[in-house]
């Protein structure tokens, strides 16, 4: 047993004793039954007086952790503070806490993306399932030189806590980064984000009531999905075509159901790597003006850009302020920071701020002075100029491979920008029976259902070649192909594909 | 107007020259009305084909960002994309906000929390209004170390996503922190959170319905009321005495409303500084057994403990898992790292796992390999005995400014530990008032009014010691004790002080 003592400290020494030895017995180091040293030999070993180990032991004994036996000593007690050795309440149950869960948590479902979060750091796995930044790219080195500079430089700062809205800097930067694409916004009409999913728990808190119809593309980001239902939002799903959401399905559901909102990614989109086209965007205003329907416009990908040029976003085509921005740096640079942004008019911007500090009251400091800095200097776009070569050679690696191991029958989309591919299986396959074979071979991908809010989807997967080399790719597409040659000849399932083929391959 | 052409790109050169244009004119460099240089002239300066010019500025005109003139040449529209050039939509109202605002959004109430956040950093004005450690002790050093060491060691592992429920190490090293102070718990049992406002968000949406009654403690931190307040509990106080809870009057609430949750600081409280009794911590859990009602500890202050050695946990008493535990390193080493705990039953963190997810995917994961590489070298222990001595030492400057410079009638509590001292001003004068007067002198505190949920507080104030140096809250209370003489003399809410005076200056 050991103590040690500070002459010095204000902390009376019988205290000391007492509090050291107590954390020994709550520890655990000191194990019930345990035989303290007598009063007299630990004194003497300490050099004080006996009567401060008395003092000691007193009140531990007082507080139930040791007694004294005659004959025995003093011996530890078993961590006898705790009310289980209270006879009466040996049998008292724990809550049965799903018996307490509200009407939202019963509306909360599918822990997919832990699961795929999990999934990032397997190694042995091509994973073509995560949509995450390639860890080879990551600006390690350039983030630690930043933070070591900040620390040096702005000492405690950085630890402090800081606006709820986010670091003043940074929401300059951004309102100039916007303004580069078209987007007139201040620094006072942007939030800063714990990631860019807090945005959508921010804007449903505020926005849905249970019940307020929301209308959602058909395949889309899950936790867009997962945050409107758990608000108890009734979903509306509308279909798209190569040019994004149909608009004659969504102006029958919008005049017939009145939205509180419409979540789309028009650019690069996740699952389907579509983009909306132009006048199509400006048809959606069209519709929305009509209407009065607000649109939360979620961009993550859209400096991920390899073909066609950058796309003007919704909100810098409108005129008239429904647009909600979206966007994140998780795909720019990478995920672990946790750092999003949205951008909307101050009305709404004063009641997000209230959601938010009861969320988080703000986020990490640290992360929003280093992406700041990292800005500032100029390197996010000479790494957004590097990794827009490195994925786009990436993506022409999955479609090369595509075209070359597809057996007939398997379509997939051609993004021009982001991360994903997105696949139809031939009739009579489903993507569930495709990645259970496929990941005995050490090859993962989504299958679509869970992109899909009502159902569906089960001929759909989502490829995504974010993380994995051109070779790894190849081999992951040629893996898969061959897995669905193999069901397509046994499967239980397999039909002849019969459907008209627009072109080799082509799924939009 | 300055165009740089990379010929190694797969971009065609028309497109790169397209892209750039439309940049400058979408940030405003180019404004509408100037004029482009001719296609001959610029292909020229560019070494391009003029055909390739052409298609270019064809392709700006087609997105409507420039057009030709006879005569004139080609001049930039003013950004016409927007629908705003549009006839049919200049009339286009935004939409009306507050009125699209879900039932939840109207029970946010009372930003003060942010406004306290940007009263942090003002460096005039003595703050005895912000519970927040010192920016002096932050162990910057040691953390610039630590994240250096990171990054080159780990690489891009720390930027990666991680699991939900957070950075497997540190939940071991939590689990392993209280088991030293008695709380049985696995990693399993823990989820780290951005910051313990998160814990209580995330407790509220899995456990509250609205009209759920909650129990508080009648002046309790605010962060807690809001969040209570916001997902629509009806809220309970219950008075409390030097002991805390008072268990007389919790017990008339439980048997009558049957709560969903009781939520309590018992060690140190925010704002009260009082610490709930060992014999009141185990009648507390005696009759949240008999009631089976849940109870938050929230047990932020619990290691910056001055006197009388460190407290047992509700949760370490608690034998029958009805104690969900929540504490947090801002006030153990800063706060701008947003980094929190909450240790729960396992089927209780299932469901706060999916709502954590929902919420922000996972809490920043440098901040938390930081924090675990840091506590894991055991400088945390270093670094809380330091602390510890100064903010003794800054409690005691505070209580004897008060016992020299306090006009009779005013009381203050004396905490054993934390960051707060509680005062009840004489009979007559409110808390608003002497803030005012104090705000002019440069001296700022908290007014009692916004730590009771249901009014009342008024003739409450809270200092809290943990910014200032020991002279500088000398000069703080001086001044404000002068404030209160004046405003006694000679403000109109003036009474004589009559009641029982039960030690000099004591509250509790």
């Amino acid at each position: 047993m050991k103590i040690n003592l500070d002459r010095e400290s204000r902390t009376p020494l019988y205290l000391q004793i007492k509090n050291q030895v107590r954390q020994l017995i709550l520890g655990r180091v000191l194990q019930p039954g345990y035989r303290l040293p007598p009063e007299r030999k630990l004194a003497a070993a300490l050099g004080v007086n006996r009567s401060t180990v008395v003092n000691a032991y007193r009140e531990l004994e007082a507080d139930g952790l040791i007694e004294s036996h005659v004959g025995r000593g003093t011996v530890v007690k078993y961590v006898p503070d705790r009310e289980s050795g209270d006879e009466a309440y040996s049998t008292v149950q724990p809550p049965a806490w799903k018996n307490l869960f509200s009407s939202r948590a019963s509306r909360m479902f599918n822990p997919f993306i832990s699961d795929m979060l999990e999934l990032v750091t397997s190694e042995d796995t091509i994973s073509l399932a995560v949509g995450v930044p390639a860890r080879e790219f990551h600006p390690s080195e350039d983030f630690n030189n930043i933070i070591s500079g900040l620390i040096n430089k702005e000492g405690g700062c950085l630890f402090e806590h800081g606006p709820t809205a986010g670091h003043y800097p940074l929401r300059e930067y951004l309102a100039q980064f916007m303004r580069n694409k078209g987007i007139q916004a201040g620094p006072d009409n942007i939030i800063i984000l714990s990631g860019s999913q807090q945005g959508l728990d921010l804007a449903a808190k505020v926005l849905i009531e249970p019940g307020d119809p929301v209308v959602i593309e058909e395949q889309t980001y899950m936790g867009a999905i997962q945050v409107f239902a758990t608000a108890g939002a009734r979903i509306l799903s509308v279909p798209m075509d190569e040019e994004g959401m149909r608009l004659d399905i969504l102006e029958q559901l919008v005049s017939r159901y009145r939205p509180k909102l419409i979540y789309t990614q028009p650019t690069y989109q996740n699952p389907s790597g579509i983009t909306m086209s132009g006048s199509r965007r400006r048809d959606l205003l069209r519709l929305v003006y009509r209407f009065h329907v607000p649109v939360i416009e979620d961009d993550p990908y859209s400096e991920l850009c390899f073909e066609g040029g950058p796309v003007s976003s919704l909100k810098s085509l409108d005129a008239a302020d429904h647009v909600i921005y979206l966007s994140t740096f998780s795909k720019m640079l990478f995920p672990g920071l946790r750092l999003g942004w949205m951008a909307a008019p101050a009305d709404l911007v004063r009641q997000l701020l209230m959601a938010k500090q009861l969320d988080d009251l703000h986020t990490n400091s640290l992360a929003q002075w280093a992406v700041n800095k990292y800005c500032r200097e100029g390197l996010l776009q000479g790494h957004l100029e590097k990794v827009r070569g490195e994925y786009h050679k990436r993506r022409d690696a999955m479609l090369a491979s595509l075209a070359e191991y597809a057996p007939s029958g398997l379509r997939w989309s051609r993004p021009a920008g982001g991360f994903h591919v997105w696949c139809r299986l031939p009739e009579g396959v489903q993507a569930g029976s495709l990645l259970a074979y496929s990941v005995e071979k050490k090859v993962a991908f989504v299958p679509g259902g869970i992109f899909y809010a009502n159902g569906g989807g089960k001929e759909m997967f989502r490829l995504s070649f974010s993380r994995c080399s051109p070779a790894r790719i190849r081999k992951g597409i040629s893996i898969i192909c061959d897995a669905l040659r193999d069901l397509s000849n046994t499967g239980p399932d397999h039909k002849k594909d019969t459907r008209h083929v627009r072109e080799e391959g082509q799924l939009f």
